[in-house]
Parts: C-alpha cells; sequence; structure tokens
C-alpha cells in the first residue's frame, strides 16, 4: 500500500522549528518577526487563506498585521502602503493575497516589494534567484512545502524522472526549476500538452497542479511513483453537499510508493513555508551589514 | 532531405534591421547605442567573442567600448566600473565576458549590472521576468536566437514536444522556459538525465546545449523534428588539424525537418541578438518616463 505523506504532521513539525527560531530570537533580545498581510476586497476564498495565515502567525509567534483595504483602492493607495512597509524595519515580510481587482496592475505591485521582504518569492529578482539555483532567495511557499513533503519520502533526486503538470508562476514553473535543481530530468506539462497520461506514467515524481479535480487516473501513475497533489478543488457531491479534492484519484494509486492527501498534504505545508520565509526575512534583514 | 536553418543569414537580416533602428535613432537626432565590453585577462577564446561582439558594434553603428583589465583585478575595482557605467547615461548596455577569474564572485558581478544595461539577459532581474513570462526584460541572446531559428520553420508551437538539451543558466534553463511561454511541452535533460535517447526520440523540437561533440545520434531524432544545435566543440581530426562540430551528428539527421548547421547556426545569431538587445536597451532607456 501507499504510504500516505502527512502534510499536517510535517507542518506541525516545521511550525514548532520556526517557533524555536523565534524563541531564539527573543532571548537574543531581538524583536519578533513581523509580517504583513495586504487584503483587497472582500474575496471570500481569500479571507480563509488569510486567516490561516494570520492563525498561524499568532501559534508561532509572528506578529502580524492586516491591512484590509476596500476593493475599489486605487494603484497608487496600494503602492503608497507598500512603500510605508518597505521602509518600515518593523515589517520583515509584506505578503499580497492574490488574486487583486481588475483596476490593480498585479505585476506592478508584486515587483514593488523589496525582495528581502516578499515571502511570498514573487518579486522577480527572487524568482531569477531560484531560476538560476544561486540560492539567497525566498523560494514560493507551496513548491518549497512540495520539496520538503518529497524530502520525506526521496533520499535520491538525482536522474529520476519527474512530471509537473501545470505552469503557473505560483507553483508549477518554480517547482520544475527546484526538481530541475536536484538534478531531476523535469518535464513541464500543461493544458495544450499532448498525451498526459503517457508522459505522466514514466515519471518517478509526480507534481499535480492543474487545478482540476481528479485529473490524474490510477492508471496513469507507474508504480512505485511519488505523487504530490497540489489541486485543492471544491466538488459537488450528489446529495447536495461539496468536498474538497485534489487532482489526482487518490483511491487509485495504491500502487503508488507515496502519496500526499487533499486536504493535509501540501495546504498546510504552504502555510507553515509562509511562517519560516518570514522568520528568515527577519533573520536575513537583521543580519548586519 | 532536412531543411538547414542558415543561421548566418538570418543573422544578416537582423543585423540589418537593427542598423535600421540605429539610423531612424541618429535622424531622431538621439546617439548611437553604446556598448561597454569588459574583458578580464587574456582568455583567447574570450578574446575572439568579444572581437566578434566588437565586429558587430561596428558593423550595425553601435558604439563600443573595451574595458580590458588585468587578470589580478579585485573585486571592488571591477564593481566601481560597474558602477560607473551604471550611472554613465552615454553607456546603454554593459557585458562582462565570462569567465572571469577565480578571486571574482561572479554572480555578484552580474547582479550589479542595472537591469536596464543587462544586454546579457543574466540580472536576477531579467532572468526572474523571462521565467514569469511577464515580459519587458532583456532576454538572454543564445535562446533568443535559437527562438529566432525555431520561429523561421515552426508555425505552431502550442502542444508541441519540446527536449532542452543542457540546464545552464545562459542556454538551457531560459530555453526552456522561452518554450513552456510558446505552451510547447517540455522536457529539460542534462548529464544525470537517464535514457536520453528515448527521452529525445519523442521530440518535436530538439535543443542541444549540452557541449558534447556529437552526441545526438541520428536515430534519436524522431522523423520531421526540428533540431536546434548550441554545441561549439573544437574536435581533434587524424590529419592533426581541427575542426568545429555541434552537439549534434548532422550528417545522420536527413530525416529532420530542419537542423541548424555549425558554425553558421546558432553562434551568428547569438552575437546579432546582442546586437537586437543593445539597441533595444537603448530605446528603452531614451524613453521619457
Amino acid at each position: 500500500m501507499a504510504r500516505i505523506i502527512d502534510g499536517k504532521q510535517m507542518a506541525e513539525a516545521l511550525l514548532a522549528q520556526v517557533g524555536t527560531g523565534i524563541a531564539e530570537r527573543l532571548a537574543r533580545g531581538q524583536h519578533a518577526p513581523a509580517l504583513a498581510v495586504i487584503l483587497v476586497g472582500d474575496d471570500p476564498a481569500s479571507s480563509i487563506y488569510v486567516g490561516r495565515k494570520l492563525r498561524a502567525c499568532a501559534k508561532v509567534g509572528i506578529t502580524s498585521r492586516q491591512y484590509r483595504l476596500d476593493r475599489a483602492v486605487s494603484q497608487a493607495e496600494l503602492c503608497d502602503l507598500i512603500d510605508r512597509l518597505n521602509a518600515d524595519p518593523d515589517t520583515h515580510g509584506i505578503l499580497v493575497q492574490l488574486p487583486l481587482p481588475a483596476q490593480i496592475d498585479a505585476n506592478a505591485i508584486l515587483d514593488r516589494i523589496v525582495p528581502a521582504k516578499d515571502v511570498d518569492g514573487f518579486h522577480p529578482v527572487n524568482v531569477g534567484r531560484l531560476s538560476t539555483g544561486k540560492g539567497q532567495g525566498l523560494v514560493p511557499c507551496t513548491p518549497l512545502g512540495c520539496m520538503m513533503l518529497l524530502d520525506s519520502v526521496i533520499t535520491q533526486f538525482r536522474g529520476r524522472d519527474a512530471v509537473v503538470i501545470g505552469k503557473s508562476n505560483i507553483v508549477g514553473k518554480p517547482m520544475a526549476l527546484l526538481l530541475l535543481e536536484r538534478e531531476c530530468t523535469v518535464t513541464v506539462t500543461h493544458i495544450a500538452t499532448q498525451d498526459l497520461p503517457g508522459i505522466v506514467r514514466k515519471a518517478d515524481i509526480v507534481v499535480a497542479a492543474a487545478g482540476h479535480a481528479g485529473l490524474v487516473r490510477g492508471d496513469w501513475v507507474k508504480p512505485g511513483a511519488v505523487v504530490i497533489d497540489v489541486g485543492i478543488n471544491r466538488i459537488a457531491l450528489p446529495d447536495g453537499t461539496t468536498r474538497i479534492v485534489g487532482d489526482v484519484c487518490s483511491d487509485e494509486i495504491a500502487h503508488a510508493r507515496a502519496y500526499t492527501p487533499v486536504p493535509g498534504g501540501v495546504g498546510p505545508m504552504t502555510v507553515a513555508c509562509l511562517m519560516a520565509n518570514t522568520l528568515a526575512a527577519a533573520q536575513d534583514l537583521d543580519r548586519p551589514g
């Protein structure tokens, strides 16, 4: 039987580690790391995600400040807020919850956050550092969490065939670059890919980030493969209720070596990695020089 | 018979186009674009490459200035030079010929060039912009040239299987990201890849950038595939002379749809793309605001 990779437990362990790091900061007389979370408008899903992040902050001892802006906010107002937070020595991490309303140029906003406080890892400088493998940048939370989940079951990445389903900037592309850094042979697939089942069938490592419920069927998965399911899809059940499922038909992959469940896999690790990034940003910002 | 993609001719056409753009600048009363080329030490290959770039500048009307530094130059001296060129309004492009001597932190040097003058496209900001597909950055010359060569024979990239051999920051990774942007399914392979022949055999597009003479054999190439050969390898012949060959056994791929020769394929396009990048940098820098 395939091993279920317990993302919830791993996230708890990472949060405990972050908590210890923060306690050490306080013992040295340093401030707790502080994360500014900017939420524009009242999208219910965004509110839920922000709520999770704020609760995680409280749990590990990160000071969080939430900036709720009206959905009619202007580009200039949002830029002003980011400039103030960039300049504020008591703010270590800045997160702008996506998506942003249509009148806002989201790229310009993400570009405006100073890379050292960009705990989501979306600034071009951090993306570039990840791409070149030259380290020192902040890595996007979801792919960072996926790598930790993979590290819990795989010791040798070199030469393994990895397939990433989805080519988003938030998951697919950074994930591919991280796997390449570990010397996997990496194939990036997406909506235009021909014969996706045939490509997935050859993979030792599958990262499914398509946002398509149950896309990956059991017969797509090679026996012994490790499957990371990034999908979080709400589906309607016949009884009128809804349920959250991943991109993988997890009940069909008993022949896999290991897989992450949904919920309880990638999701909790993403939030925990945001906490780890915020601590790392604070440590780097406080380093002399 | 496979069509030979004439990189030399395409490069001439691109250079002519750049020349026209420069003539238009001059007619508007603007300066010619100016490229600063920094060469450290006396590596013969580097001198040859720099010579080619300077000759191309002269040909299209780019003002070039060469900075030859002793190979014992310090990090601080090199940084000072870059800072001066960054600040100089009459310098539009800055190129540091690689490799740099061991005492120099090459990453720190490349990071120091302002992204707007980084005509090699190696600064993290430009790498990040390429990765996210958000445009507006300067794209590394070799992959940019490869895409133009591909564009001369392929009209539909979407859904095509592309294989990139080599995962360097200069060619392999940016090439993969450009192909992904065109919605190819992209596999990046490298020295640790298992069954490279089997992977290449499935590809509609092959970009070989391994730096390994004759690595790609005829029976690795699918009939009808398009093959871009980035390799420039000097091999010894039985008669004691040497010859430049690519990574692909070009005499074995008559069944391909098209391929680039070595020499006369990617090489000339790389230099022409440097000229195009320098003109583009000058246009952007001179744009008001």
